[in-house]
């Protein structure tokens, strides 16, 4: 016997954040009391219209597979919600129903992408993204980033980066971990130099909605040659629902088709049932409700990681994390970030979790809890650093 | 721009039924009466029990994301299923609750294929097989089988096939498309060969459960070291819901955790919570019920078609499907198939989107549809046979 694991995984690493849920896990057995900040998505309820759409649906008990693009009445909301949004016209062909955000990169990488061919990402990222890249043996080439260009890759760093292997540019704004989002003008011009360069631009809009100044702008606003990622987890409040979109370029129709029926058969049925309530008014109003109070939990988590010492370069304008420096206390964020588990039962994501790039002096908080738990966390912390 | 789809894409042929289903839709549209056989799901509803315990967690509104490796409560089910169908203990840290079969072999095979690599199947068989392959750059090797091996490799087909590439085996007992069953005997020798020259076994058991002869044996019962991938989707009722599971070999653990985590995040929150009934006694006594009704369908179906000169020289043992030759008729059966549509609005799938072996000769008809419908499409076969 020789069964051995594909070379494809040595490749992937683990999450760092595991090793902390797990402890905090333990921890919480015993009865003590956590407050996660660990966590990526809302810990608000799927919204009661999404709920009930749900639930009408699988009363019927008719949940059955559906077409592997997804339902087509789904595909024309999605179609109709850009129109609204964006003001942009996309052909509802080119929109395809996915499981997840993941299910989109999956999807729009195994269309577009040869092994050994690379994509062009920032330090620091969405750990799953250079995984994706992995699965199909491409490599990843990441580009270290900081606050002089929001934490995001610029048309200059697109450029410079680019080499003979380069297959496309993936970028994600509001950014996962940083929540800074790139700015409109930038965005056409990486836009506009991937395409110079013949590669392929693959935008994660998953926190579109989640922000709190400027509006995103899609990556379609600027072409028609882009694939944009996108997912009802998020700003929906759908995580466990696992659904999303992919919208290509239309000569990657077929290709994405022709995967979607092989790699996922459909999206669940369920979930896309339940989805076509997500764009309706009573949805959106609710949303934006959540908005707002996210809106109030990143103002006064900024401020308190600012008060004590963390350094926040840029105040995060989306999504709900704020990515803190924290060089005054430590040159070891995991290892601090396993201590102010222990000590003090708070459970943050360290920087190594999304790179190299500064990752020792860099911590993730999710405001994915109440304001009051999170003044209850920032006072933890405060008696934290001062007991060190 | 130079947009270009990858190179695998090409290696993935399109499914031909689709061109039928295309059709079946337009001359529904017309207000024609089509009498659908090519359906690979159950046309009953999910049970009761499942789509009740599906509400009252639907109901809750906490629909987040699952572990990975899904529910710890599900897995236990699983495992205890197990002991009780088949008397095998199967640990639960090798249990991987996946979206469908479908993303079972996307696990089994992400977390031990290189590209280049071979894997053996039948032709005919399942056609997303090869492209779970084709998408992680492997290679596959069809072999040829027939009435005599019961449309099943076997370990001398196995050992004569290996070659330097190949990487491993992947056999479905119950078959898509023929319904027929691998002898527990020969199951297990091809397992001795498989690992004696050091390859992975991947077991597809999705039809499990729906047999009407012999209870089908597992590959667990005869290795551990074997990939089985199992599903709700057809013995259960669940195909919409997206819902399977993959037992891998203790060696696999972490490999299969880390490709989860990264490429689903978790499995639908809800098509687990519901499948936490599909073992309860209520719902093992419906699907029970069911089987009965599909061994009565494959009863008529099967009489009528040997009556009629279709040539089906194993009664199918399993599954929703008879494989039938029609070497008497016709040449071409794609075009069988579709005159078939046209003059009588029967759907059938023409086997050449399961191989190239004799698939000419071949089409399968699923007998997803009630009894009723199968004596009109019987009727409406006859007619058309003798109007050619
Ligand atoms: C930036 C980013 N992209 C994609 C995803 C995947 O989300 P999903 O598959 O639930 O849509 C996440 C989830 O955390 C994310 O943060
Ligand atoms: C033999 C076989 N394997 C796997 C599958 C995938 O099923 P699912 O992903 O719904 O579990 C099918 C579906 O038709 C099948 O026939």
């Amino acid at each position: 016997m020789s069964l051995r694991v594909a070379e494809r995984i040595s490749g992937i690493q683990p999450f760092y954040v595991m090793e902390l849920l797990r402890r905090a896990k333990e921890l919480e057995a015993e009865g003590r009391d956590i407050i996660h900040m660990e966590i990526g998505e809302p810990d608000f309820m799927t919204p009661q219209t999404i709920l009930k759409a749900a639930i009408a649906h699988t009363a019927t008990g008719d949940v059955k597979y559906t077409p592997a693009a997804g339902l087509p009445e789904l595909r024309e909301k999605i179609a109709a919600f850009y129109r609204l949004r964006y003001g942009v016209t996309i052909p509802v062909s080119r929109i395809f129903v996915t499981p997840g955000a993941t299910g989109a990169f999956l999807l729009a990488l195994g269309a577009s992408l040869n092994p050994g061919e690379e994509v062009l990402m920032a330090d620091p990222c969405y750990p799953c993204n250079s995984n994706y890249v992995q699965l199909y043996d491409g490599k990843t080439r990441t580009i270290p980033v900081g606050a002089d260009s929001h934490y995001q890759l610029t048309a200059g760093l697109i450029e410079r980066h680019w080499s003979a292997d380069t297959k496309g540019v993936l970028i994600a704004s509001p950014s996962n971990p940083t929540g800074t989002m790139i700015p409109r003008d930038e965005l056409k011009k990486a836009i506009a130099t991937t395409e110079r360069l013949g590669g392929c631009f693959y935008s994660d809009e998953i926190y579109h909605g989640l922000v709190y100044g400027e509006t995103a702008a899609t990556a379609l606003e600027f072409s028609d040659e882009v694939f944009a990622i996108n997912s009802f987890s998020k700003y929906f409040g759908m995580t466990g629902w696992r659904i999303g979109w992919l919208i290509v370029p239309e000569i990657f129709i077929e290709a994405t088709e022709k995967l979607s029926q092989n790699i996922f058969i459909s999206t669940s049925s369920d979930a896309q049932h339940a989805a076509l309530a997500a764009f309706d008014d009573a949805t959106l109003a609710e949303l934006e409700s959540r908005r707002l109070e996210f809106e109030k939990r990143r103002d006064f988590l900024y401020d308190a990681l600012v008060r004590l010492g963390f350094e926040v370069p840029i105040k995060p304008e989306g999504a709900f994390y704020i990515y803190a420096r924290c060089a005054k206390f430590t040159d070891d964020s995991f290892k601090f970030a396993l201590d102010l588990l222990e000590s003090e039962g708070v459970a943050v994501t360290p920087g190594k979790d999304f790179g190299t790039h500064e990752a020792h002096h860099a911590l993730r908080f999710a405001y994915t809890t109440s304001l009051e738990k999170l003044a209850d966390a920032a006072q933890r912390l405060e008696r934290f650093i001062n007991t060190r």
